[in-house]
Parts: structure tokens; C-alpha cells; sequence
């Protein structure tokens, strides 16, 4: 370790931006040219931040106590991704994805003479397969639902998965247009409201790509992933953003899991039926406020004067919050993009913020797939109601305005 | 805002942490004072990071996009804690809770009076209730092994829980200490590892607490919570660190989920006996690697001349990674010190590295649990072979040396 620390690093115009530029939005890995957010070796960085999102903390747990050398360079033996996955033309206009890598995947094959005269690039996305098995596919093979054919869903339940992990990699100037925002507010907005985290948002405006410290997002794809990027395959799809409550423990206070299992059931049908299923998990835990605010609301709602109801659902998250949400939708699209998707034929999802961001980008989406009724858990009533008076799409009825005052969620001590 | 960006903030002596001072390990909150991490009035901050993790960058696009007030303050009416825990003695000596505020979930009562006054005070600890349903719950009630008793567990497979939210508060002299390092190689590293993330560990070192952007723990309580603390109150327990292929999408490569289903069974028994059950849940993917780093170890695993065997298992997480393992145990006993745990009598973990960790900080392990059998994935077998072998702890015949070699995990393509 050097006796010098470097604070901010100001651009020196000889540095690592000038060596390696990035072109983003250009049509091959050699024109858009190799992300460097490693720290391995400083001097080569053309990217703020660094990789593996909040888990560079334990990293530099793992060197301060001498458990990881500082200087250890991957060794990518065996590890290239289980299926290709593009390029697709989309891959090659600057405005079509700007939170993800698309050639993220394929570094250590598209960059291999950079790797081996010493350069530490690391790859943000790895794609590998699995056999998955949750209950609720099983009960829904019991119930006759679904079909096991063998090759995909298999009679105990087991299902053959692709999955794809996905780090975010964002381009600082398509963010900001993407949002319709300056990029020196959306620049300084990152540094003030994170308490200051990373300086060379503000100083390095030279530096245009950025690894947000923030959770990324699994892909799971059932069926032949080969066939994406055709016109004439047929897509299913549910983009899920991560509820831990619910998608492990089973929290019947709202509806994620068991929407999660029956975009799943739409996915598994498609692929039977020669198209491609895909889940789109988001490390979004609580509409991105986080558990400790998601859980405050709950408080706050089942204690209200009242009771727990769908009139001041959005309200109690505004209180505590400040916000509803703050999922942004905006930049959700970015994945099918690098999946060569314009067209969603079955979208298991009743969200109008995620319906109309995919429209927004050119997606077609055919058929909307709300959630059948009888998975909606009873406390979980409270929330579908507000959802589809502000506007969610649903095939029922939605609950009458007066009804929206009703409390239907249990108290908190029940 | 202000035309003036401050890049880095050096003491001034008069400032916060002069106003508000910290007393780390204090026995009254009043004695501590508040820990202030909220980026609404930069000049009362006395720690470093801020609030809910990697969720401050969605915070950050809120603000930029003009969807939330940067001044905005939050109403913590009726967000108070479902249940009280603590104070307990272990909270009055600053060595045994280095990595959460053990008043965090009290602020809002705690330091109401600094709050009216225009501090923007915020918890980092939620308590709240909810009743949870996993589908393996129901199954084991129908298999005999669980009973419903229309309290802790209905028919139906509803279990009651409290549950508890805690984000990470670092007491930066504390976490060097519990690893045996100077703290400013601790700061030196954080700051050197995430790409330069907070230039205050190293010029601020008047301020010793840090927020750091990492996710946190979720606890899952079952039964009478308010007997913590008593010496005679049975305890059993499961530390699960999260692993989202298993635990949602129930991936057959690793035990993660079934360990976690027979694990709350346990928890579920104890509090049916008068005990109390704690599932504490842990963000820390892929042995906080991340899942882009877990998936090419699956690769590389899956592809490796031999095949996928328990002999390898380590190494090839070590010839990516630079390390077999960075969830650094040392870390998690503090939750034990906070709700007042000086024994657990049921201990569902087979990990020498957690048992190791808690016997270190002086809590007492009766029983250990390991995971039966029967709820072995076969694909599963690879990692719980090379995990007995390294030391885990197991009651059934650990496999032959020579077995080791066998490759037991399932091919890639397969």
C-alpha cells in the first residue's frame, strides 16, 4: 500500500479516461471500449464507483483484515456465460440502455488482450443455468394448472432455468435524459443526498459512466433463450421488484409472492408453448425506500384512526417517505433492450408506472396479466384497492369509492 | 439549493460533532445522544454514509427528478415500535455493539424534545407485526411435524411474528477492534476498496460512526418477544444469510431455503413451548459477493475438468473471488447483545465460522440443529460435503476423503 492517499482524483488528460475511452452506444466491444471500475490498478479507472454494488464494503473488510490480497486479478477459467445473449441492434443507440453494461457479460472474451497486458476488467453480468423448485408450481401441477413435459417443468416441480446477474452501470448523460434532467442536478443529487459519496460526480465530469452502490437485478428465463431478438417469438414476462417479506417468509400483507409465482406459471406455459419466459427480479426492496421505512408505514397504517384502508394507502408512504415510490420505472426498460425484446406478448403485472415506461420506450406490450383474484391474501386487500382506484389495470370490478374508507386490513395487534 | 458544494468536510471544531457528541455505548439514549445521518441540514450530521443504505441513490433521482422536497421531514406518527426491546445491559458497554445503534429504534421518543427543535433525527431500526405463510409450514402440519394452536400458528399455515428492520450503524473503533486492526487501516481500506467512496473516513476522523451503504438484517421473532432477556427464557435460533435463488426461487443447487423453512419450524416449536424464535436475516448475497460473483463460480464449478465436486467447492469461489468466503461473522453476534441474549438453547446452523463468532462474544450455544437429511437437494450434496469436510458441524457420517473427489453437482448443460 502507497503512503499517499488520493482524495479526488481530478482528470490529468494523460489518465485512464484518455487511455481507454468509452463510447457508449457503440455498436462492437472494441468501439464502446472496456469499463474500468476496478481499484486494483487506480490509474486505469475510466468509471466511478466500483463493482459488486454495497458489497465492496466486505471487500475492503476482506483486505483490511488481511483476508484478500488487494492486488488479486480474477481468473475467468470456465466461468464465460452459459448462453450468448445478443448483440442486438439495440445495443448500439446510447439512449436504449443506460443503467446496464450490455456487453457486460462478454469481457473477459471481448477484452482478453486488454486483461492480459495487465488491464483488470471485470465483468458486470454472468448468466448460468439452474433447476429451480417453489411450492407453489408443484400445487399448481396437483391443481391441474400446469403440465410437466420433461424438459422444462419436470413432474416433482423442478424447472430448467437460465439466469442472468445483473450490476448496474450507468451513463451519466442517458440517466439525465432519461429523466429529462440536467446532467450536473442529476450529478450533484447523487453526491448531496447519498451524504456525499463520490466527489468525482462533481469534479470528474470527464468521467461519464458510474456503478451505483445499489442493488442489480436476476433475470430468470424459461424456454430457448436463443430465440430472443426474433421477431416471431412469443415473450412472457413479470418484472418483479424484490419484497422480502413476502417473496420468502410469505407476509399476506400484500400480493408479491403469489404474483411472483403466477408470472412464473405464465412463463413456464409460454416456453412450453415455443416462446421465451422471463422474470425480471429487482433489488428494489420496499419501493427502494428500504425495509426500515417500509416497515414504519406499516405502523403507521394498521394504527391509523380508522383502520388500515385503501383511501390512505399512498398517504401514510407520503408521511413517512416524503414519496410514494421510488422505484423509477424509467430506467426498467434498459433490460429488454439488451434482450432484443420489442414486443411483450404476455406481461404478468398490473403496475401502470411499469406498463407505461415500457410504451415510453417503444415496447409493445399485447396482453396484461393481472394477478387472479383468489391469490390476493385477505390483508393484502387494503393495497389492491388503492393500486387500481390510482389507476392499476385489473379485469374486476374496482372497489367502490366509498369502499376505498372501509378499513380491510387487520389491526396490529390481531 | 445552495450555489456552494462543500467536496469534503474537515472538522471545524464548532461544528456537529462538537453539538452533538456521541457517546458510543452509553446506558441512556440521552447519554449517547443521537446519531445524526440525514443530509436535510448538513451542519448537524456527526456521522459519516447515510440513511437506508443503497437506497439513498433512488433517494438522490427522487430529488433530482423533482418528485420529493429535499427538506422533506418525516412524520413518525403511529410508526412506533409493535413491540419494546430492550434497553439490556450489553448496551452500556461500547465493545459488545459495534455495528448497530441499539437505540435505533427509540429515537423518536428518545430524542423528541432535539426533534422538535429541528433535528432531523431518523431511525434506523423498524418493529412492526405481520402474520407470515410458507408453503413448507403447511406441509409440515399436514406431515404431523408441526400443530397448529391457533396463536403462534393457525391451520391454515399462518404464523404470528414480529419482525424488525435494522440498518447498519458502525462504530468505527469498535469494528477495527472486533477485528484485531488499527482503525485507520479499517477507514484507509473502506475508502480505498469502493472506489473512494466518502473521503470523510479519512479526513473526518473526529467522527467515528458510519452508515455504511450495505444492506441490513431483518428479524423474525416467534413468540413472546418481551421475554428476551431473562436468563430462563429458552431460545432458538437461525442466522440465514440471504441467498435469493433458494430462498424465493428455491434453486436445488444449495440448502439455503430449506435450512431457512426448518429452521422456522424449530423457531415455531420453541415459541409453542413458552420460548421465543428468532430468524435473523442477513443481506449478505452469495457470501456477500454478490450474485454476479456467485454465478460465475457456478460456471466455473459446473465446467471444471472432473466435474462439480467437494474438493474444488472452495477453490474455485477463491480463483474468482480472491476469497472463499466475505461475510465476516465477527460482526454478527451484535444482534444477540441487542435484544439481551446471553444463551441460545436451539441453534439451527450447522456454520463452525458462525458458531465460532458467537462463542467469541461469549454466547452460549446449547444445541446445534443441523438440517435434516431429507431436505438435501442432490445438486446440494457438492456444497454440504465440502462444508462438513472444511469443519461445519454435522451428526451424520461426514463423506470419505476419497468421495470428495466424486462429482456429485449436476453438469451445466444438464
Amino acid at each position: 500500500m502507497s503512503g499517499h492517499i488520493m482524495l479526488t482524483s481530478h482528470s490529468r488528460g494523460s489518465g485512464a479516461a484518455a487511455a481507454h475511452p468509452i463510447q457508449w452506444g457503440a455498436a462492437t466491444p472494441a468501439q464502446r471500449g472496456p469499463i474500468i471500475a476496478s481499484v486494483s490498478a487506480p490509474q486505469h479507472r475510466n468509471a466511478i464507483g466500483t463493482h459488486s454494488g454495497s458489497y465492496a464494503i466486505y471487500r475492503a473488510l476482506a483486505v483490511a483484515a488481511g483476508n484478500l490480497d488487494r492486488g488479486h486479478r480474477p481468473d475467468f477459467t470456465d466461468t464465460a456465460p452459459a448462453e450468448a445473449i445478443g448483440p442486438h441492434p439495440q445495443w448500439a443507440d446510447a439512449r436504449n440502455i443506460v443503467s446496464l453494461d450490455p456487453y457486460g457479460h462478454m469481457v473477459a472474451s471481448a477484452f482478453a488482450e486488454q486483461i492480459a497486458a495487465g488491464v483488470d476488467i471485470r465483468p458486470t453480468i454472468a448468466i448460468t443455468k439452474a433447476h429451480i423448485n417453489m411450492p407453489e408450481l408443484k400445487a399448481a401441477i396437483d391443481a391441474g394448472r400446469l403440465r410437466p413435459d420433461g424438459q422444462i417443468l419436470m413432474a416433482n416441480g423442478d424447472v430448467r432455468v437460465t439466469k442472468a446477474a445483473i450490476d448496474p452501470v450507468w451513463y451519466l448523460p442517458g440517466v439525465a435524459e432519461r429523466f429529462g434532467i440536467k446532467e450536473s442536478l442529476l450529478r450533484r443529487n447523487l453526491f448531496e443526498q447519498t451524504g456525499g459519496m463520490f466527489p468525482e460526480l462533481i469534479t470528474r465530469s470527464d468521467l461519464k459512466v458510474f456503478l451505483p452502490p445499489i442493488g442489480g437485478m436476476t433475470l430468470y428465463f424459461f424456454g430457448d433463450i436463443t430465440q430472443l431478438g426474433k421477431p416471431e417469438t412469443r415473450v412472457a414476462c413479470r418484472v418483479h421488484d424484490e419484497c422480502n417479506g413476502s417473496d420468502v417468509f410469505g407476509s399476506d400483507i400484500c400480493t408479491c409472492r403469489p404474483y411472483l409465482a403466477h408470472g412464473i406459471e405464465v412463463c413456464i406455459e409460454m416456453a412450453q408453448e415455443g416462446g421465451v419466459g422471463l422474470v425480471v427480479y429487482n433489488r428494489k426492496e420496499g419501493r427502494a425506500l428500504g425495509e426500515v421505512t417500509k416497515f414504519l408505514v406499516y405502523n403507521a397504517r394498521k394504527r391509523q384512526v380508522g383502520g388500515d384502508r385503501a383511501e390512505t394507502y399512498f398517504a401514510r408512504t407520503e408521511c413517512v417517505a416524503g414519496v410514494q415510490d421510488m422505484r423509477f420505472q424509467e430506467l426498467m426498460p434498459d433490460v429488454f433492450h439488451w434482450l432484443g425484446i420489442r414486443r411483450i406478448d404476455r406481461w404478468a403485472s398490473m403496475s401502470n408506472m411499469k406498463h407505461g415506461a415500457l410504451v415510453e420506450q417503444g415496447i409493445e406490450v399485447v396482453e396484461r396479466v393481472p394477478i387472479p383474484d383468489e391469490l390476493i391474501p385477505a390483508d393484502a386487500r387494503v393495497e389492491m384497492d388503492a393500486k387500481v382506484a390510482a389507476g392499476y389495470f385489473a379485469t374486476y370490478t374496482p372497489a367502490a369509492s366509498d369502499e376505498l374508507a372501509l378499513p380491510k386490513g387487520r389491526g396490529l395487534a390481531e
